[in-house]
Parts: C-alpha cells; structure tokens; sequence
C-alpha cells in the first residue's frame, strides 16, 4: 500500500495554510507567501523551480538564495519517494468554473517541480496535460477517493504526496486517509486566511507529533498515526 | 505605563491553550498539563513551586528535572520585572458560582509562585487573601478594564502579566491592551479544548513575531506590537 503524506506544507503560527483573496497577483493568497519563506530560500526550491512565466513565482526564484541546511533537508525529503501528487484545483491555477481553452498550464511554467502524475481535482473535465520533465497532470472530476486510487496506482508502490491547498488536505484528513503529515511552522501572523485544522481534531484521528527540528527559518514537525 | 504581557503561555501546535473538561483533578483540563511539559522541566518551576496539596502538581514538581537551558531562560524571564498578575477565576480554582467559603486558596499551597498583588476575575465578591511570600489575591468583580486599572496601580511602575486562562487572554487581546506576548508552541496536539487565536486576527492587532527560540522541549515566539 502507497503511503500518503503532505509534506513541506507551510502554516502561520496561527495555523493559516494560505491567504485570503486568492488571484493571479496572488498565487497563494494576500500574504499567503510568507509562511513558505523557508522553502524559497532552499537550494531545492531555487534547482526544481524553472522560468515559470508567474511575476511573482519568478521573483521569488531570482530572490532565492539556494540555502543547505535543515530546512533544505526537510524539502529534500518531501519529494523522495513520491510516486505521484494529487493538488486542489486553486493550487493548480486561479480559474473558476469550467475551462476556457487549454491555455491555462499551472503556475510553474513549461517544466513543472513534480517529475510525476499529477491529479488536479476539479468539477470541469479536462484533457491530461504533458508536461516538460515528466509532470503530466490529470484531471479528476469523480471525487477525492477517485483522485486517490488513480494516484496510488499511478506511483507503482512509491508514496502519494497531497499537496493542497488547504481544502484538499482537510477533505484528506477528514476521510482519515492521510498516514502522514509535515508542516513547517513559519515565524508568520497571518490572522486570517485559510485555516488547516480548524474543526479538525488531530489527536482524535490518531496523529501525534514524532520529529520535530528547528530549521534556519522553520519549526518543523511531523505527525505521524 | 506599565507594559502588559503574557508570558511563558503553553500552547499546542494546534493552538490549544488548555485541554477539555477543567476540573479538580485536571487543573487545566484533560490532557491540558502536557503543553506545558517544557515549564515543569524547568529550574524555575522546581524552585517556585512549593508543596501545593494537590496531587497532580504535586507529583509534577516531584517529577521535575529542574533543567537550566533555553526553556529555563524563557520561564526566568517571564517573571522578570513583574509587579501585580492578573488571573481567571478558572485559573485560581475549580470552583464556580459563589464563593461558599474561604477554604478554596489557588492550587499553589501556601506560598504560590507569585510574590506580588494578583487580581482574580470573578463575578463573585471575596475578601482578598493575603497568602505566604508576598502573594495578595485581591478579587475583582467590576470587570476586565477595572482589573488592568488596578493591576498597573499595583506594580508602581513594573509590569503587568496577563497569566491567563485563554478566556482572559482572548478578552484583554480584544480590547487591545496586551503589548507582547512570550507563547511557548509544545509539540503536542490537543485536538480539543481553549483555543487560544480562534476568532482573533493577531496580525490585525498589530502583533508579529520579534523574536523566534528553539527550546529544549518547546519552540517559543515572542509577539510584540
């Protein structure tokens, strides 16, 4: 059976997995970048993050300062073994409602981080997307224990990544599917946004933090059933 | 003017200040001591608290390490330059509705951790108790604001700490007279209980984060406005 993990996901000390107002000034929210200031400054995010087209993104990666360390490690680890990611369809992009055209390809540009399957949740149905370097994302519109079975089978015994966005994590958890999570805990007051466990009880639904280790710009812990 | 401040304040990496369920024979609610596992290791804790008569504190001051490090330097400093306390009336004790007598005297023994004026939140008038090293408990029944007034009277000049519960905290953050906040992020999830942010915009307050210290068994954020 494929593990499946979140990993690397970033919450304020509040507890907000992203910002309010979402929109393509805004990728992850007004603020929503500030909680992941710990990955952009990995030397992984400045090697798997290409020419994304994104300002923002773009900016982020001529910012980036390629930093080893603990924070570096711990993204390390976040894409090891993963055999295929499942993502909410507002991490893969700002539209709503039914797609356009195909003109819309994720916020990362022609080469995408993930090097896998992808299965994008959505209502509208669309054609899979080849991307550059293996990414080929796919669009589910059956519900999440569809996206789930199709990513297990998808990673050939290798782990299931869910990336997010905060929604999709909680439908994850409240189906109680998820063996294992990593969220680093950034030095960020968001106070309003989206929130990862309000009105979900984590303790009830067996985790229990087992690691935790102070990064360079990250508190990181992982729970664990 | 006297700043006012939380200090040293436990909370889960939920964001839960005390468990469920408060009542004599769970002080802070179930499961509620376990946030504040890094306080009880601490010299500070094994030195300041005395003989308490009940038996769960008593058997955490029997089991403390008494361990100096960073945890220990944060619980020093949270009772730095304090000069009067402000408490709930479910922080001082179990009871609830009026006062049937004046046996009930805190949870701390005869000589409570505190050394200075404390002023107990109730809706019930008690005559103040004048307990061993220093320790007044005056009992305030005109409100949160007439407290504060009381409290900075008290301290001449030095500080004003907010010791809680997370009901006290959440009103005195409301109407915007908390200057800093010291919380202690144990790595626990409570899943259930007082939760501390929920509702509360800290970054619409005004608050960020100055200061970030990775303790021995917590990692502490110092908010300031």
């Amino acid at each position: 059976m494929s593990k499946v993990r979140v990993a690397a996901f970033s919450v304020s000390l509040d507890g907000f997995g992203a910002g309010p107002r979402q929109d393509l000034k805004n990728p992850l929210g007004v603020r929503g970048t500030e909680p992941h200031e710990w990955f952009f400054q990995t030397e992984v995010f400045k090697k798997r993050q290409g020419q994304s087209g994104n300002a923002q993104i773009d900016d982020l990666v001529r910012r980036a300062s390629g930093r080893r360390g603990v924070d570096n490690d711990l993204a390390e680890r976040s894409f090891e073994n993963i055999g295929a990611w499942i993502l909410g369809r507002n991490m893969f992009g700002p539209i709503r409602g039914p797609w356009k055209d195909d003109s819309w390809r994720g916020w990362w540009g022609a080469n995408p981080p993930f090097h896998t399957p992808v299965f994008v949740l959505t209502h509208f149905e669309r054609d899979p997307l080849m991307m550059e370097g293996g990414t080929v994302f796919s669009f589910v519109t059956d519900g999440i224990e569809s996206a789930l079975a199709k990513a297990k089978d998808a990673a050939q015994g290798k782990e299931v990544r869910i990336g997010g966005g905060v929604s999709v994590i909680r439908q994850y958890l409240a189906a109680g599917v998820i063996d294992e999570m990593h969220l680093a805990f950034a030095p960020v007051l968001l106070g309003e946004g989206e929130h990862l466990f309000s009105g979900i009880n984590l303790h009830a639904l067996g985790f229990a933090p087992t690691e935790t280790l102070m990064g360079e710009n990250a508190f990181h812990v992982v729970l664990r059933k």
